[in-house]
Parts: C-alpha cells; sequence; structure tokens
C-alpha cells in the first residue's frame, strides 16, 4: 500500500492527518444542483483540461470517473478520505482528479463543482493549505471562478461563501475520551466557531477515539487566520493529550499498559473482528506505540491496517463481496497477518 | 518444575489427573482430636519409621514436618494438592510423608492418623488404587489399624467408615460448561451417589472449568467397585464432554477458535492477571490445545503455569510476600514468560 495516508508526519503522537479544502465553482455554469447534463459534461472537460491535460509543476494528475467505478471501487476511495460518500453515492456525471501520491483530490460535480482537496500526513496545515493555494491559482490562470466582490467565492451551500476553505486536522484522543474530559474540549470548541466530527466527516461517530476539528466559519477571515485558528485549537488539544497520557501512565503504570497489551493480543490473535471493535483495539495500540510502550509495531502498519480493514478496501485486497460476518474473518485473518510481521 | 502434576496422562484432553486416598488409623492411639502431644509425636514416629526409615520397593519417601515450614512453604504443598488446607493450618504435630516424584503423598495427624493419597496424571485410577494398596500393605506388615469386623477400617469422620476409600478425579469440561448441560451431570451424579466439587476440594468453586467427582459411600462397596463405578460415571462424562466440543466447534468453527485465541491472546500479552481471570484464560487454551487448534503450546506448559501462578507457589518462586496486586503483576509476567518460550 502506498499513499500519504500510512506515512507519518509531525506531532504525528496526536495528529493523524491535516486536510484543508475549497469550494470552487465555474462562473459560467449554473451550480450542480440546477446543471442539466450537458452541463455536468462541460464541467468535468473544463476540469480536466486544466488539471489532467495540461502539465502543471506540482504533480501528474488523473481523472477518475465516477460513472466507471464500481461501488466497492467508489467507496474505497470513500475510505481513503479522497472522496465524500455523497459523490460515491452521485448520480451525476462526477469524478475525481487525483495526484499521483494522493495528496491532492478534486472532486468534480460534487454539492460545488470543484472540491480541491489537499492531505497531509500528521500537523501540516500550512503545507495543506499551500498546496490547495498553488493548484487554486492552475485554475485561475485559465478560468473564472463565481466570484462576488462583497460575499467573496459563491458556493453551492451558504455555508461555504467566502473564503470556501474548510481546515480540518484528524486528532487521536484516547486519554480525553478514558477521562471524560472529552467533552470540555467539545463545548469549547463550540464556543470557539470549532466543528468537531468522528472520523467519516458530518453524521459519523468519533470510531476509534478519532476526532475531526475543523472551522465552521468561511467567510469574514482570511484564509490563513482561518488555518491559525484551527492550529491554535489543535495545539492546545495537542498539548492537553500528551499531559493526559502522562498523567494516566504514571498514576498506575501496570494498569495503563495492561490495558494497551491486551488490545494487542486480541488484536493480533482473534479469528472474528468487527470494523468498531478493531478500530476500538487500533487507537489502543496506536496510544502503546506513540507511548513508546510497544516497540516492535511500527505506526504505518497501524495506518496500513486503519485502511485496509474496511469493508471496500477488506473486499477489493480479497477480491470478491464478502457478507459482513465473512469480512469479520478476513479482517481479523489481515489484521494478525500485519501485526505478525514484525 | 517437576513432579506428576506436569505430566500428562491417559484421555488427558479431559481427565486432569486422578487420585484415590486412603483414611487409616492406628489401633493403639486415641483418634486426633482427642490425642494429647505425646500421642502426636508417637502416631509421627510411627509412621516415619514405617515408611520413610525402612526400605520399601516403592520409592524413597521423605517426611516434611508441618511445624517447620513457613506458611507460604504449606500453601505451596496444598497449591500442589499433596496435603489438605485442614493440614496447612494445623496446630498439631502433623506433617506429609512424600515420594520423590511426589505422587505419594501421606498426611500425618490431619483428620485421621494417616491419609493414604496416591495422585496420576490423567485417567488412571487403577494405578493410584494400586499404589494406594501396596502403601496400605507396607504399614498393614508392621502395624495394626483401627478395624471392626463388620464396619470396616475405623475414621474420625462417619463418611469415611468402611473402605476408607475415596477415589476422584478431576475433569476439565469447558463445553459442557458452556453449554450449561454441566447442570445436568451434576444432577445424575447427586443420584449416583457422586460429589462433585471445585478444583480444590470441599467448598471450594469450580475455577477454570475443573470438576472433580469422587465417591460419597465407603461403606458396602469393595474398593474395587468404588473405583469402577467413579472410572464408568467418569467415562461416560468424557464422551458427552468431547462430544460436545466436536458440536460446538463444527457448529461455528470460527466463533469457537475466536474465543480460544483471544484468551490466548491476553494470556500473553497483559500485564495483570488475577489467579481467577488465569484459570478462565488457561482452561480456553487448554481447550484449544487439546482439540488441536493451538498447535504450538505444549499441556507440559500449562499444567506448570497452573501450578506456578498460585499465590503461594508464585510468591516463593519470586523469593519474597507480595500483595495481590503485586501478584498479578508477577502472574502476568510468569504467564508471558512461560507462552512466550514457544
Amino acid at each position: 500500500m502506498r499513499g500519504w495516508y500510512i506515512e507519518s508526519g509531525p506531532e504525528s503522537d496526536v495528529v493523524v492527518s491535516s486536510r484543508v479544502r475549497l469550494a470552487r465553482n465555474f462562473k459560467d455554469f449554473p451550480f450542480p444542483f440546477r446543471m442539466k447534463e450537458e452541463d455536468e459534461e462541460a464541467v468535468q472537460k473544463r476540469a480536466k483540461e486544466i488539471m489532467v491535460e495540461k502539465e502543471n509543476n506540482i504533480d501528474k494528475f488523473e481523472f477518475i470517473d465516477m460513472q466507471k467505478l464500481s461501488p466497492v471501487e467508489r467507496q474505497m476511495l470513500v475510505e481513503k478520505h479522497l472522496i465524500s460518500s455523497e459523490l460515491a453515492g452521485s448520480q451525476m456525471k462526477s469524478g475525481v482528479i487525483l495526484s499521483s501520491d494522493e495528496k491532492v483530490s478534486i472532486m468534480v460535480n460534487e454539492e460545488d463543482h470543484l472540491r480541491i482537496q489537499c492531505l497531509f500526513p500528521g500537523m501540516q496545515l500550512d503545507s495543506a493549505w499551500n498546496l490547495c493555494n498553488d493548484i487554486d491559482n492552475i485554475f485561475e490562470e485559465s478560468t473564472d471562478f463565481a466570484f462576488d466582490e462583497n460575499l467573496g467565492y459563491l458556493t453551492s451551500c451558504p455555508t461555504n461563501i467566502g473564503t470556501g476553505i474548510r481546515a480540518s486536522a484528524m486528532l487521536h484522543l484516547p486519554a480525553l475520551t478514558m477521562t471524560g474530559y472529552i467533552r470540555g474540549v467539545l463545548e469549547v470548541c463550540g464556543k470557539l466557531g470549532i466543528t468537531v466530527r468522528g472520523m467519516y466527516g458530518e453524521n459519523s461517530e468519533a470510531m476509534g477515539n478519532m476526532f475531526q476539528i475543523s472551522n465552521q466559519v468561511t467567510l469574514g477571515q482570511t484564509e490563513e487566520e482561518i488555518i491559525t485558528n484551527i492550529k491554535n485549537i489543535a495545539n492546545q488539544i495537542i498539548s492537553q493529550e500528551r499531559m493526559l497520557r502522562k498523567e494516566l501512565h504514571s498514576q498506575n503504570p501496570f494498569r495503563f499498559e495492561d490495558k494497551i497489551f491486551r488490545s494487542l493480543g486480541i488484536l493480533s490473535n482473534a479469528r472474528i473482528l468487527s470494523s468498531e471493535e478493531s478500530f476500538k483495539l487500533l487507537s489502543d495500540v496506536r496510544l502503546g506505540v506513540d507511548m513508546g510502550i510497544i516497540t516492535n509495531i511500527d505506526k504505518r502498519t497501524i495506518n496500513e491496517i486503519l485502511i485496509s480493514i474496511q469493508p471496500a478496501n477488506l473486499q477489493y485486497l480479497v477480491g470478491k463481496q464478502l457478507h459482513a460476518a465473512e469480512r469479520d474473518i478476513k479482517r481479523a485473518e489481515l489484521i494478525r497477518e500485519k501485526l505478525n510481521r514484525f
């Protein structure tokens, strides 16, 4: 397996990944929910011309046509965070433009004509924002976006108007969750205009103690101010989480390590594992690796497992459709293989 | 570690051990609860003279004086099933005569002057009975036991009068327990005059799915009839247990193996393990080994763990007194060491 999502980045003991996305619409087409089929095709064509067919100094890009993908293939892209589940379920002529390292994914004809998304491992919001900005510039060299002098970029949903930016960080917060202090964090985030969600965006629950924080407001602040705001809040959460981890460990090291090693023992021996249980156990193991308690497992292995045990990726790996019960068996098999490779 | 209790014997997939004991009292001394100190000494002296000081063609025997043992050393003998907890707590001049392989243990001044006990791994009630009989004969060549023409051997407790024999088999019955069919077995045993107890005799709960079956009646039947009766009932329970194991496994092999391997995973990774949890997990692992599901662990290892994780043996091994919480940590450490040696 390759791609940004198995690498580790800065602050990776708490920050799994950073993401910036820009919502953009071409000036001369109706917004997606009012498009005719020829508009959909024309939008696709223009996006491809600019990002795929023309050369640029960022990377080589590839266009993936949603209509040519099986449901499993679409779902795999969702599980890798490369497209939204809305795009996966889309009936329109839609697609995604991917860079070779999958750090850049540009959804075409989702809620807006373009959703330019850059993903980096660890805490790298600046890098993600810079790359988004470069791609935005490539588009703006060749086309005009729907833009209003007073409001800024125009988008299908009013919550995205202005900068059209959403910056987010995926945080692994087991200690805050264990102690219940996460509730306080969520409250404060709400007051500061920060949204907190589970691993798979809106309406998804926090599986495996993973929380995604992102800005609510896209209007009235510059992109840099928004990024800085998220970074500052993330940094506060990171230091709280680190402090609590140390505190919990020093309070009762055996009890703490017992929990971590039991999870490792179950993960590397079970014959049946649901996604939910796997995420829970992997969270403990990740914590153990991050705290130096588990020393013979690589973080890459955990990241790889986290992607590959999800339903679509798992079925793709096995090469056939599987019922939920069959998946639980294959999932356990896969995890055992990967963990016993150390 | 050496001794019969780590070996495997016939039918050892279900039968952990077989035990026969004879209750005997010297004719010319009061029974223990009415003895004076000089009687206690004299009984000890006679038992030693006959079994330790004189040569015999069975083994070399050693006398261990209870009054010279620390509480931990006494408890170790209880944990190895070599003495009763009553003897361990005794204030009298009491002791135990052990053969070098610890298959024979003769308690002196417990409830009766002598409790001649023979222990074998697996289903070997005949061997245990024959050895008991040989030892009984050695005594009877040199001394007279309290005996009544009509009643047979006289004992402190009327439940032992007659043959003075108790024959028992320690059975590992996880499938009968899992399915709840054990209740039916217990009921039938009761009706047939068979007592069922946990691993440590009277009043002990069935830890780790271990059940000891033994005869209630010692009067009106020959020793051979009593042994045959226990053997027959044990054989029925053994075949029920084996059938259920196969059935449970074939019904859902993954679910069955999942339980077994999770227990192995926890056992070989946990940092804190109570006796109770260890017995429970070891029961699953033993089942896995007996069914060929776990192939890289030796039954000897499980038997060795079963003895060495008990409080007194554990403290003896570590070489110092430990609180319960410290024992749980050392126990987990010891189990990890032993299991990861494969």
